[in-house]
């Protein structure tokens, strides 16, 4: 099965947006095991979109499109599909009520050209709009004499990919001969690479290369960590979960200390949720990443019922006057130790979280550019460590705020 | 002049990475006039990408090929070329010699295979490698009796602008008939809307579509500033710059005070220096924004010389205790004008900006999701202004961030 993947709109062309539905799309097809040979970028320009859409078809089993079904002249998705397809478009009331009830609710009067919307190629199948007001369509069409389909989905992204995951997938499942249920489960790891992680799973990677169902990839994605994600197709929802189930487990007998999380959480809420579990308030003190870890943790909304604050001593003598730091060098577990009491003194917390390094462009104390050095403070017990990161200074301040609060959920776990 | 492109790259297709490159490149084709209709990924596949080649070639003129060009045997793009060509590739001994010197200076040993880098297909003009080890190729090929062009570079981003900047773009403009040299120059601006400054530059776009010479684009980017770009098109790089200079001047007596910076520079980097240049040091006192400010004025380098920390007060009682910000609302100037006084005082620092507001879910205080209040405090005197940013969480501490800096810098150029 073959599917490949169009995006529509002439600001994807002149750069002024970047197109990430495809990725996204490749990698959802790629995990379900549809090949996507061809991924175009393409103008809102009749002629054009129709003529692409004849020549990918003439190779590949399906095509998604992505964008182009606005109420606006220059969304012509839908003609275009029309054309292709050889059929008129067809006013569908059930579509335009949804869309005058979406409008009613918001208490906003609906343009007339929203109803272009509701304009549907003769033969189409319909995809619910949940959120926006444009319907997803699936149009099945006939080429050289061979049944293909074309999805069309909105372009904005979580809109595609509501109706990707819900209605495409599946879909396109079906046609393949394939189960129709698809489910992902994401660990979220940190603290071994990505070779190492691969060679650690090899033993499940390989069971699992022979059976062919779950799926594994590996995601690197900066500093949110490595991702494993396990991609289960089934016949019902629940025979897809306890396959995932039992993978997972299998997965995570080789590398479960290093997963911090699944799905969306993230290393920031996993480390407030443990906290709060603990009944226990954070407090931060900052050097060499300036505040990148306080920024990261207020951004979970609710972070205030366990966030105090944080000191960012950028300046040798704030760490000395303010927070306490005795004399000597400031990268160092001396020095970090000594302001996460600051910190906890300061701000009243129970639990201190801090960092000094190196970031660059020069060394500094005789330490070399990546040196980190993180105390946690839980009570009265302090515990330090020195670590090495890599990269040149954003990387390495970015890989320091995940190192330091993977270190803070460890240390959390064990005390 | 039609100029595609197309990206080659199994991984980009699997969605492993995003295709950045032909954004970018759609930009600079925009920018200088050339027309990009379809902009293709396909993946490492020889047959797959001759076909696509062929087929690009019969509706464009010319086609920028990226990737592809490393030294394993999955980089195809050379033996493509040399197919659609119908032409025999070449060793190139200057090119050897080259990736040799380039691997001698590195005191590393050259593998065998990155000698593949020296084949070029005949007929074929080199674009000299300045970083990484492949050279770029400029190929022309008769396609149905017409003369076109397919360029080769890198998929690495920055060796591929380079050889883009360097000779395709010059290329492709002599081959259309249009003069050889192109430079861009960035207005950065903050405090006016899209909509708002094209209003303000419209006797300016007016002009300047009239003429064609140079272009103006606006560029949206988030908490990075609006920007305004513009590209002049001369025969040598001094008429190119003189154009730019007479343009730059007429925009910017229309929106002059929206500029904050050309180019390259931030934000940040330009408050920064002007604090330098007066001799003043900064401290933050963050509540809203988390430690954002800090994060990202840290990401200098250099900051340190300016920069002496941040007091991020999340918990109310860490505005009272530490900062001394009197009973009562939180979310207010008087707690902003206090909280940057307590910062002044604790960090001995000559300026101080402080921010507090209402990011959500809720509101807070009987303040609306938005509220910022900014103070900005220059040795004894303190300036406040309350400010309503839009967008959910995440937006809205990050407008928060670029304008309290916006703030501070206008206050510092006015003092």
């Amino acid at each position: 099965m073959r599917c490949d993947v169009v995006a529509v709109g002439t600001e994807l062309l002149l750069g002024q947006i970047t197109d990430t539905n495809s990725q996204w799309l490749g990698e959802q097809l790629a995990a379900v095991g549809i090949n996507s040979l061809l991924q175009v970028k393409v103008g809102d320009n009749h002629a054009r979109v129709v003529a692409l859409l004849a020549r990918v078809l003439a190779d590949a089993d399906a095509v998604i499109v992505c964008g182009g079904l606005g109420p606006t002249h220059d969304d012509l998705t839908r003609e275009a599909i029309a054309a292709v397809m050889g059929v008129e478009l067809q006013h569908n009331e059930q579509v335009a009520d949804v869309i005058r009830e979406m409008f009613a609710s918001r208490g906003r009067r609906m343009p007339e050209n929203n109803l272009r919307q509701a304009q549907v190629p003769t033969g189409a199948t319909i995809i619910s709009q949940t959120r926006g007001t444009a319907p997803g369509l699936i149009c099945p069409v006939r080429i050289d004499g061979v049944e293909k389909v074309i999805y069309a989905v909105p372009g904005v992204p979580h809109e595609m990919k509501d109706m990707v995951e819900r209605a495409v997938l599946p879909d396109l499942l079906a046609r393949s001969g394939e189960a129709g249920v698809i489910i992902s489960r994401t660990l979220r790891t940190w603290g071994e690479s990505e070779s190492g992680l691969n060679e650690r799973l090899d033993p499940v990677i390989d069971r699992l290369e022979a059976v062919g169902n779950p799926t594994l990839a590996f995601l690197a994605s900066g500093w949110e960590g490595l991702k494993v994600r396990l991609t289960a197709k089934a016949a019902t929802e629940a025979a897809a979960r306890e396959l995932l189930g039992t993978w997972e487990g299998e997965a995570r007998a080789l590398i479960d200390e290093t997963v911090f999380g699944v799905d969306d959480e993230t290393m920031e809420s996993v480390v407030l949720q443990l906290l709060r579990d603990r009944g226990l308030s954070l407090g931060l003190a900052e050097s060499v990443t300036g505040g990148l870890v306080a920024g990261r943790i207020t951004n979970v909304p609710g972070a205030s019922d366990v966030f105090r604050g944080s000191i960012v001593s950028y300046a040798s003598s704030v760490k000395f006057d303010l927070l306490g730091v005795p004399a000597g060098p400031v990268v160092s577990e001396t020095a970090a130790a000594a302001m996460a009491r600051g910190v906890q003194r300061l701000l009243h917390c129970d639990v201190a979280l801090a960092l000094t390094g190196v970031a660059g462009p020069a060394e500094q104390d005789g330490m070399p550019v990546g040196t980190l050095c993180v105390a946690v403070a839980i009570g009265p017990e302090v515990h330090t460590r020195t670590l090495r990161m890599p990269g040149q200074r954003e990387q390495m301040r970015q890989m320091s705020v995940i190192s330091a609060l993977d270190l803070l959920r460890r240390t959390l776990l064990a005390s």
